[in-house]
């Protein structure tokens, strides 16, 4: 990241937190360079882009100020209290009726679980596919049985390794995406009944995991920036016979918000005191717009009890099922476990995988995709500013592809939808991401959807749409 | 499948029954003429054949004999009584232990549960890997979600239908290999706790399944040759309540057993009177070295209770993990359990096999691997004969790539397995395919590892390691 990108980063986080308000003056450029010994030029370069990004406003003879449009979105504060009770699931006929509308091509899919498939590589994948396969040794395809090709593990280790994340290639299985991870390392580790840990709001993918293996299931309240509130894990943790907690985090889903590292060290910490294990879902670690990389809480593990879950499907190769667990102690038991449940991940997708990382350009498409997303989120983020019912807030994520927006409370989240769909429109309703009412007036948008027209389009008839339902209440 | 090979194959079927025993002078070529009403050099191309795969053997001047090396070889005769009382299973560790050997290529693999890797074309499935996905529509990689690419769904159901099987593209469900599509069966239509059967002896997957879910299971006896006992499963329907059938009717792994048509249509009209649903593992159904293909138990199906799980693995596609079910009035939940588990079997995988079926010589590819496999069975058979000790029997299946040995009594397989090991040699032990000890002196011996010289080689030194056991305990 350019020294101006960095300064223009500052900047916007002063914006989001409230330090500098809409119609506030920035420091003049002479002042900014004084202050922070940059270069006149990089400065206005940073301006500039936050201009672009309609973050600041130009005015003639005046200079720069916190653009008036960024007052018209509050962030989500609101940190849902769950009751720290423990309850059965039953969510999944809900996730499915939702989601079954999100596959069709002619609808907006703000309710998608997936970025657009226009943004990856697609045809240079396949080059790395006939690639891999053309000339390989039959006895490969038995080799490369779970844990998987061992070329890809290491390579995932060395990625790691790079951005400071010390795993070892031995500890990861290859699996058939992240989900699958997410799904093996749950198996492994509870048995039914048993008590298991997640954020309020959390995906739901983690809900339908719980529903179908007859656990037991604890919300533990999640700030919509700063993640999982520690206090709040410790009393569950005390009152309950936890087997596993299920978390996210880097860019949790549906809020964004991303735990500091400090956060991370404490939360290793006490679930290490509570010898609890952690399924650590880290799918959006690689989509952050900052400087660097968050790293994950297994970064911060030391007794082998998190099981980190990624994949390439979310920032380079959708359909090519490939994802991993970097499984800890759980390795064995984890490799064992996909042994019996499918035998291994397509050879085929694994071995492209791997040819393309040792080849082409992975770090030149993430940093265009992350631009991208960026420039998509700010779109989004406007929309919603200008067509959406007053009162109305959102997350500002630094990463990922989801706003978490929260209506007016007499909106229903379910009813927009299903409204929404009637044009064309799909979203993920605040419902589908707790076991208990909390969220029905907050909706999940995925803004990884192109081009900024649609985009914007898409969410000025949702935005009328939620106005509509809010006046037929007054 | 010609003349010849027909009275030929008639032939040796009345070798294997006993009708003609070791020893035997067979019709001379004038009677069999005049009997049969074939030409000469029908009859005589039949003898030809039959003496290529030392069935028979030619006496100067006196004619053909029934080969006094089939003498050695009776057939496995036992069928297990198992206990009606339904039980938990315990035997994972054991598969594991056993299996981690196989996937060294310096092992002969006479333990492994795969062909050779060099009987595929994978080079030519290599091509269609890159054609399907170079120009491919981003879209599809969403649009092919579970249950699977439209078109391989309608050319699965477009085989079937050639074979005489009515099977609705809406039914299947593309699977990361048939032991995903089995897994997903037995998880859909029961809870812990319940009663399932499988036969005795049964694949292990199906046993580490069942201990997986914490299933009780009730085997039923199944005859070496003719499958299942009806009488003895109707008993265990009626004394249990059992919520789920897991049965191989053709080629059954280890047995070799195929059921008869009028038997799949009792079993199938027996499973509907008790409304049980069947997982039906057809795995090795195109593998036949009859006239045609035997048809699974489905093909009764007048409910669409019986869930048929098959899969490109082991007659195509080693390494690709494209497998399916066609699930009958199960199909949508399975679809969602599907896509909860891992949303979706890898497109690159599903496309290369959609574009081989449409383009390539698959059933060229198919006989000639089902020549091979047969070839590789008689010389297993003739080695075992030669290098066996006395009182071993053997199955003679026609399909897949299996024997089924029955060593004397007092031969430990397990231990047998463990020698042989020393000499880079593996085997699969009958405990591995029983929750009870039952099949504790048989082993499966797996022919479809060419060639025939190192097949030979390995079953000498496995049959001598046997001699042995059986002089020590003298």
């Amino acid at each position: 990241m350019k020294r101006y990108e960095k300064y223009a980063a500052e900047v916007e986080r002063m914006v989001r937190d409230r330090v500098l308000r809409p119609g506030d003056r920035l420091p003049s450029v002479r002042q900014a360079c004084a202050s922070r010994k940059l270069s006149q030029s990089t400065v206005l370069q940073a301006y500039y882009l936050l201009e672009a990004r309609s973050v600041i406003e130009a005015r003639p003879r005046s200079g720069y100020f916190v653009s008036k449009q960024q007052a018209l979105l509050p962030a989500v504060q609101n940190v849902s209290r769950p009751k720290q009770r423990s309850a059965s699931v039953a969510i999944s006929d809900l996730v499915f009726e939702i989601l079954g509308s999100t596959k069709e091509r002619t609808v907006a899919a703000l309710g998608s679980a997936f970025p657009s498939p226009e943004l990856f590589p697609l045809p240079i994948l396949s080059r790395y596919l006939a690639r891999g396969m053309r000339d390989i040794d039959p006895w490969r395809t038995a080799e490369d049985l779970s844990p998987g090709n061992a070329q890809l593990r290491h390579q995932i280790s060395q990625r790691y390794a790079r951005d400071g994340i010390h795993i070892d290639a031995d500890e990861i299985i290859i699996t058939n995406g992240a989900l699958e991870a997410l799904n093996l390392s749950l198996a492994a580790l509870t048995r039914p009944g048993d008590v298991v840990l997640v954020e309020s709001p959390t995906f739901y993918a983690a809900l339908q995991a719980i529903e179908r293996l007859n656990l037991k299931v604890v919300a533990i309240a999640t700030h919509p920036r700063e993640g999982i509130d520690l206090q709040a894990l410790e009393t569950a943790l005390q009152r309950n016979d936890v087997k596993a907690c299920w978390f996210m985090p880097n860019f949790q889903n549906p809020l964004g918000s991303v735990m500091s590292e400090a956060k991370k060290q404490a939360l290793a910490k006490l679930l290490a005191t509570h010898q609890v294990p952690l399924i650590e879902d880290d799918v959006y670690g690689e989509l952050y717009f900052g400087t660097q990389r968050p790293r994950p809480t297994k970064a911060f593990d030391k007794r082998g009890q998190i099981l980190l879950c990624s994949s390439f499907s979310k920032c380079l190769a959708p359909g090519y099922r490939v994802g991993w667990v970097a499984a800890g102690k759980y390795a064995k038991q984890i490799e064992r476990l996909k042994l019996m449940t499918n035998l291994s991940t397509a050879l085929p997708s694994q071995l492209a995988l791997s040819g393309y990382l040792q080849h082409a350009g992975y770090d030149r498409h993430l940093r265009k995709l992350r631009q991208t997303l960026q420039a998509l989120r700010d779109t989004a983020l406007r929309a919603i500013a200008r067509y959406f019912p007053e009162g109305t807030r959102a997350s500002c994520p630094d990463g990922g592809y989801f706003l978490w927006v929260e209506l007016p409370g007499d909106v229903d989240a379910l009813e927009l939808h299903r409204q929404a769909l009637l044009h064309d429109i799909s979203l993920a309703p605040g419902q589908l991401f707790a076991n208990q009412p909390d969220f029905a007036h907050f909706v999940r948008i995925n803004y990884g959807h192109p081009t900024a027209a649609k985009l914007e389009g898409a969410l000025r008839v949702v935005g009328e749409l939620a106005g509509k339902m809010r006046r037929t209440h007054d």
